[in-house]
C-alpha cells in the first residue's frame, strides 16, 4: 500500500474520512523529517484554501483543572450537548506532567464513554514528547487540522498548574477552569497567575450535599475574582457551577461560554487574539526546530570546541550560548 | 559612584561581599544586553577560575512540593541545621505560576525567618520574567555566583507540578519533594513523571496528632515507589518524615541527602550529570537567545513577509518556521 499524497489526504481530511485525519496527525506529530515537511505541505495547503473560502470560525476552548475535579465527565457531557446543538466537538489533550517518562496519564480516554462513540466527535489525547513546547506546537497543528475536517468546536484540554494553562491559553479563544467545591487551598494554589487567564470559572461536582459547599465556593470566587485584573478590560470572568454526574449546568456553561465567545469575536478581539497567537506559534515553532537541529546535528558538528569548553568548565554556558547565537543570527 | 569592573566583582565575590554577590545577580537576571555581556564575562572569569583551582564540589539540592506543604519551613530548618554543621547554605527559588503577571508568590521569604538573620546564609527569590526556561536560565547562572561567593551547599525551591520540577531537576544533584500526610490525591496528583526524578520523598508535619497518619503515609509512599522506575538504577528514592515545627527528622534528613549524594559522587554519577547539565543549559541558552534576538529585533526585520503571511493565513506556521530555521542553520 501506498502511502497517500498530500492532496488526496486534504481531500480525505475534508470529506470527513477518519481515517485520513489520523494518517494526518501522524504524520503532524512525527519528528521525522520527511513526515515533518509532507506535514507542513498539507497544513500550507489546508491554511490556504481555508483562506480563499472563510467559513464561519470556530470556537477554541481550553479546559483545565486539577486532577480528580472532573474534567472528563464534564466534557463528556459538553460534548454530547453540543452534538445535540448540531456541532461537531474535537477533544485534544495536553499532558504536561510526564516529561522523562513519554507516558501519558491522559492517554485513558475511554473516561469520555459516550462522546467516543459517537461519529461526530473526536477524541485525541496528545502524546507528549519530552517537551511542553513541542506538545502545544503538535497541538496547535492537530487544531487546525480537526477544523479542516469539519470540526465546529475544540476542546483543549490540560492538566496541571502554571505552564500548560498558559500554553492552551495561547492555542485557545476561551479558558476555562473547573474547580471542586471547597474554598482555601484551591484558592491558594491557582493564585499564582492561571486566574488572569481565565474566562469561565466552574465549580464542578454541584450534587447532592455537596451542592450548598459548591455555591458557597462560587460565591468564593466571584468575590476573589472581584479583586483581580480581568483578561480583558471590562469583562471579568464568569463563575459557575454545574454537576457532570447529574448533567445539570451544562447547557448554562456552554451558553454562557457562546455569550462571551460572541462578545469577543463581535469586539474584534478574537480576530486580534488569533493572529498574534500564529506571529507567537511561529516563532516558537522557529525555536523548537532550532533547538532541535543544534541538539542533534548541526550544533555539536559546528560549535563542538564551544560545547566541550562549557562541559570541561573553560567557558561559561552563559557566554559560549551568546558567541553561538551571534553567530547564528550574523552577530552584532 | 562608578560600576565596578568585572574584576572588581569577581574578587567581591570570592570575599564573599554581599553586595558584590547582589549587584552580579542583578547583572546576571539583567535582559540589558550591555548587562548581559558583563555578565558573561564575569561567569567565563569565575567558571574558568574553578576550574584551575578544584575545590570540593558543592551540593546542590531541588526542593519542590505543593503550597502549604512546608517549603519554607522545612528549608528555614534545614537552613539552621546546615549552619551548625559548618555549611554556608544558599537559597534559591523558581516561581513558574506567575507568567502573566510577572508577580511572584515566593517573595515572602520573610516565612524562613531564623535563616534570613544568618550571615552565613543567602536567601533569593527569583524574579519569573515571562518564560520558566528563562527563570531556570538565570537560577543557573546566580548558582555559579553563590557558590563562588562561598555557599557550599545550594537550595533551589520551586512549587509547581510538572514542569518546574524538571527544570529544578536540571540545576541540582538531588531532588527531595516535600508532602503533607495524606494519601490517595497527592499520590495521584504526582504520579505522572516528577516522582521519577525524586531522591528523597519527604512527609512533613508528622507533629503532634497527625504523626501517625505522616508514618502510614510513608509508608503507602514506599509501597507505591517500589512499583516505580529509580531516578538512579539500583537506588530507590528514600522516604521519610519530619516535622518543621517541632525541629524533629531534619538531621537525619540531611543525613540520608548527603549520603545519596557521597554515593552518587563515588560513583561518578554527579560528575557525569553536572557535565550534561552544563551541556543542556548551553543550548538552552542558545535557544533562550536566538527566540529573544528573533523576536525583538532581526526576526521581524529579516522574516517579517513570512510572519505576514502566516498572520494572514496564506502560509502555515510550520512550514514557514521550516523555511526560517534553514534559513538560520543554513539548510539541509
Amino acid at each position: 500500500m501506498t502511502a497517500p499524497t498530500v492532496e488526496e489526504l486534504a481531500n480525505g481530511i475534508r470529506s470527513g474520512e477518519r481515517r485520513s485525519l489520523a494518517r494526518a496527525i501522524t504524520l503532524v506529530e512525527s519528528s521525522n523529517a520527511d513526515h515533518r515537511r509532507k506535514a507542513n505541505r498539507l497544513l500550507d495547503l489546508l491554511t490556504s484554501e481555508a483562506g480563499d473560502t472563510p467559513s464561519p470560525p470556530t470556537v477554541r476552548l481550553g479546559v483545565s483543572g486539577t486532577p480528580g475535579v472532573g474534567k472528563s465527565s464534564v466534557i463528556d457531557r459538553l460534548g454530547m450537548h453540543l452534538i445535540q446543538q448540531g456541532h461537531r466537538p474535537a477533544v485534544l489533550a495536553i499532558d504536561p506532567s510526564s516529561v522523562r517518562s513519554g507516558g501519558s496519564i491522559l492517554g485513558d480516554k475511554t473516561r469520555m464513554h459516550q462522546l467516543i462513540q459517537r461519529p461526530e466527535a473526536f477524541v485525541r489525547p496528545t502524546a507528549n514528547r519530552g517537551r511542553l513546547g513541542g506538545v502545544s506546537r503538535s497541538t496547535r497543528h492537530v487544531i487546525e487540522l480537526v477544523e479542516a475536517a469539519g470540526h465546529d468546536v475544540v476542546i483543549v484540554e490540560t492538566v496541571g498548574v502554571g505552564q500548560s494553562e498558559t500554553a492552551v491559553d495561547q492555542l485557545t479563544d476561551l479558558f476555562l477552569l473547573l474547580l471542586a467545591p471547597g474554598g482555601g487551598d484551591d484558592l491558594q494554589g491557582i493564585k499564582g497567575g492561571v486566574i488572569e487567564l481565565v474566562d469561565l470559572l466552574v465549580i464542578n461536582k454541584a450534587d447532592g450535599e455537596r451542592r450548598p459547599e459548591a455555591e458557597r465556593t462560587a460565591q468564593e470566587y466571584r468575590s476573589a475574582l472581584s479583586l483581580t485584573r480581568p483578561k480583558h478590560p471590562g469583562r471579568p470572568a464568569k463563575v459557575m457551577t454545574c454537576s457532570a454526574v447529574d448533567n445539570v449546568g451544562i447547557d448554562d456553561l456552554w451558553s454562557v461560554a457562546q455569550d462571551r465567545w460572541n462578545e469577543l469575536l463581535d469586539a474584534g478581539v478574537l480576530d486580534r487574539r488569533r493572529s498574534e497567537q500564529r506571529r507567537l506559534a511561529l516563532w516558537r515553532d522557529v525555536e523548537d526546530l532550532l533547538l532541535s537541529a543544534l541538539l542533534h546535528d548541526h550544533g555539536v558538528e559546528r560549535f563542538g570546541h564551544l560545547e566541550r569548553a562549557v562541559i570541561d568548565k573553560e567557558r561559561s554556558a552563559a557566554s559560549a550560548a551568546q558567541e553561538i547565537a551571534d553567530q547564528l543570527i550574523g552577530g552584532r
